[in-house]
């Protein structure tokens, strides 16, 4: 096989030390890959570039379509955007898998009582909260929007269940909170069962997911594959993390359609920074899971046997291990590895496997892609209503009169709501209301609105009360496409 | 002491059967209450009590201030909103606190690795995504609206800080995801540090949530009392659940300023009611956390001590403790607590304490309470453009000239994102879009703008492009009132 061009961004912080590491580990095994280095991180927010990374670094990713990096930080500061967030959501790195097993040598309190881990999450990795739309509505009141996609949802349903038959696991999980969110975790769910209908030979199952977390720290053996939206599964990941030991030993794979990201989560460790003592574990495990992605079987196999037989002889750095015995440093853990090149652990040996991706050059597209599912042919849209969010500091009904004032006949004052509860025309007196209410205006069964008109009437309306926000009611053929109130 | 009156509503499911065990163990150690049974739970809709409960029940805890409640089941369907939530928020039950800790008898993964755990979880209970706001803003796209606001993180925070002040706590740490939800997380970690002044002695600290995921599973000694925004504790919740045993060893409160509930998290197990076989654990810890609440601490603390000196002396039902001793039923297990009364555990003996309420009956307000902090004097606040969010199939390039040409001098088009992702004026090739795009219009420095003027231009504008929903964008003061696009 001839070499591949990766490239390479070995970060800030502990990071070149550790890629270093890792490289030399790989370089030891004669791993066929050539490494294009590029310029990303803090220092490049601080030479002016706004996105943390050099337009050659763009290119070079771009051109090879796989990235491997260190950790890398975000200048502190109002209006900067994580660059490893940017990184991800730019090149539509749509799943974050990440692989949690128990590793000898690493003694957790799961191992302590005998309990072995081996999950794979998988996390969507552009949508609900992390896009990052928030505003301030009033001086009281905080908004961000979560959003979930059904061609998101798709792609990272249809990763999970790719790579549960591709690699031989028996059981894939949904984790969710559609029992609350009901439109939008409701949406990711149904999806996943559509999904699951192609993979019938895997059981599909799915759990809310704060059971799921009950269920995590309880009982771990019983899950395979979980697979959940963007926050969940970021903080579903970072459990699993502590299970086997902390992110020193969680590596991390965010694949794309084009572009795919391996990296090590974990921070980037200034206190240690440059004393060559950090742990490259975590790294090592990211390049492993890119060479497996890539194909590279053999080479993966071989390194994982020497870390796995090196971490088991009870080798390691100053973080994790037995406190009696010699801390490694960072060149020494790694030559200990290099020399264990050929070496099996006792138990535990790495899985060999089929190649876990389907590598090819990035064909970069000539324009973005929008996703769009079919539509079901004949079903109607049809606006119904408008939410208006307005910012007041009286009650509800003092309110809900300079509504009724502006409408004419044919639309009415359905209901007013604060934070989600209704508080007219009936609630509790003892719910505490905010500075912000939401107003539901709905247009009776036999009056066709429209959005223009809706538009229009707000802006009306606005001469007399400050409205922060607008949300079209609509209806999906019989499919009402909006939530009820709490107590409506 | 004259009897406390208290309503008492025992649920669905096995609710009765475990409702009578604690209540016969309130008798039997001569607890001062009084219980009025009130009509609440799944056959209530059934009824036809859209709320699933009778008014004279609702009466009966605006009344009394106290409900304590067996677990109770929410019909499936759409539109109807889980019974449980709507107490919470309709009764602005602002903090739900739960308290986790070892038991001796009951085996859990920390108890094999010898890690004693003692944690208390104070979850904000009202705001969130569990204002249950949501939209299918097309087809393919969900939306839900996740608010945090500055009165409801006061109340929250200061209830954390008080009740450590109360009852010993040296240490409150606030989770979080400002690091990516800069404006709501960040509004919610900024009251946290604000209150946190007026409790000097008490040590406060943060932590991103994921990370506390992490080190929960990893350190939870670490933590004494953690206070997250709505959906973030309740997943936290439930991992700290998982570290006691579950759900059947886990109590809940949710503390009001006129009304507070204690229940029992857990389902209504309709496997095994009428069966008499169930745990009533979880409903006696939540009924002793009343107890404290309401003063009645001699009470609580000879309770306590005779379940720890009986899970000590390995009684226990058919979900737990040691398989090859006899599995006792609710009422062998009641009456086993009951016969203990006078008994204490050989370690881990009940904390004494003091109060953890100032409880007074509810003086029924007039009109709901609009809570609004202090305005900063002279702070201008301004509108400075509009996000607007439309349905297209389009490309970027193709939506901007449409907003362009409705723009008059002083307005401009900023920026379209996809996703939260900039995808206009600049961007990534690589990024996949869904059919919703954000487009930002911003008037120039020297130009004043009105959300009425903006409204105005969206109405027209939405002759040529379907709006699905409108923001303002607002200045307070110098302050920016909204996030960066992502790359932008």
């Amino acid at each position: 096989m001839s070499n591949i061009k990766i490239s390479v961004a070995k970060g800030d912080g502990i990071g070149p030390e550790i890629m270093d590491a890792v490289l030399n580990i790989f370089n030891a095994a004669q791993v066929p890959l050539t490494y294009e280095f590029i310029d990303m991180g803090k220092s490049f927010y601080d030479k002016g570039f706004s996105t943390g990374m050099t337009p050659e670094a763009k290119e070079s990713v771009e051109t090879n379509g796989i990235l491997f990096k260190g950790p890398m930080e975000t200048p502190k500061g109002k209006g900067v955007k994580s660059i490893n967030v940017t990184a991800r959501k730019t090149w539509s790195t749509f799943a974050n898998r990440r692989h949690f097993r128990s590793l000898n040598g690493v003694e957790t309190v799961f191992s302590k009582a005998g309990i072995p881990i081996d999950i794979t999450i998988v996390r969507e990795n552009i949508e609900g909260t992390y896009g990052g739309i928030e505003h301030m509505l009033t001086q009281d009141v905080a908004l961000c929007r979560r959003f979930i996609t059904r061609p998101g949802s798709e792609e990272v349903h249809r990763f999970a269940f790719e790579m549960a038959r591709k690699e031989g696991f028996t059981q894939v999980t949904c984790a969710h909170k559609a029992n609350i969110m009901k439109i939008t975790d409701g949406l990711f769910l149904e999806v996943f069962y559509e999904i699951a209908k192609e993979y019938p030979e895997i059981e599909a199952n799915d759990i809310i997911v704060d059971d799921l977390a009950m269920k995590l720290v309880a009982k771990p053996q019983n899950f395979q594959v979980v697979v959940l939206t963007n926050l969940q599964g970021d903080i579903m990941s970072d459990l699993c993390a502590g299970l086997v030991g902390g992110l020193g030993f969680a590596p991390s794979a965010n694949i794309g359609e084009n572009i795919s990201i391996f990296e090590a989560v974990h921070g980037t460790a200034p206190d240690i920074t440059g004393k060559n003592i950090a742990n490259p574990t975590a790294l090592l495990l990211s390049g492993l899971m890119m060479l497996r992605y890539l194909g590279l079987m053999e080479h993966a196999v071989k390194i994982e046997n020497a870390l796995l037989y090196t971490l088991e002889n009870g080798v390691h750095t100053g973080d994790f291990g037995d406190k009696n015995t010699k801390n490694y440093n960072t060149t020494e853990f790694a030559n200990a590895i290099i020399e264990n090149l050929g070496n099996e652990p006792s138990n535990n040996k790495a899985r060999i496997g089929k190649a876990t991706g389907n590598f090819t050059l990035p064909s970069k597209p000539l324009t973005q892609k929008v996703m769009v599912t079919p539509r079901q042919a004949g079903m109607v849209e049809q606006v119904v209503g408008v939410d208006l969010f307005v910012e007041s500091q009286e009650t509800a009904d003092k309110i809900a009169p300079i509504f009724q004032k502006h409408l004419k006949p044919g639309l009415k004052l359905v209901m007013i709501s604060n934070r989600g509860t209704q508080v007219w025309p009936t609630g509790s007196v003892f719910t505490e209301c905010v500075d912000h209410y939401r107003v539901r205006i709905e247009a009776e069964a036999d009056y066709k609105t429209s959005q223009a008109e809706m538009l229009e009437l707000s802006s009306r309306i606005a001469q007399d009360i400050y409205i922060t926000s607008t949300e079209m009611l609509r209806k999906y053929g019989d499919k009402i496409g909006y939530s009820l109130a709490q107590g409506q």
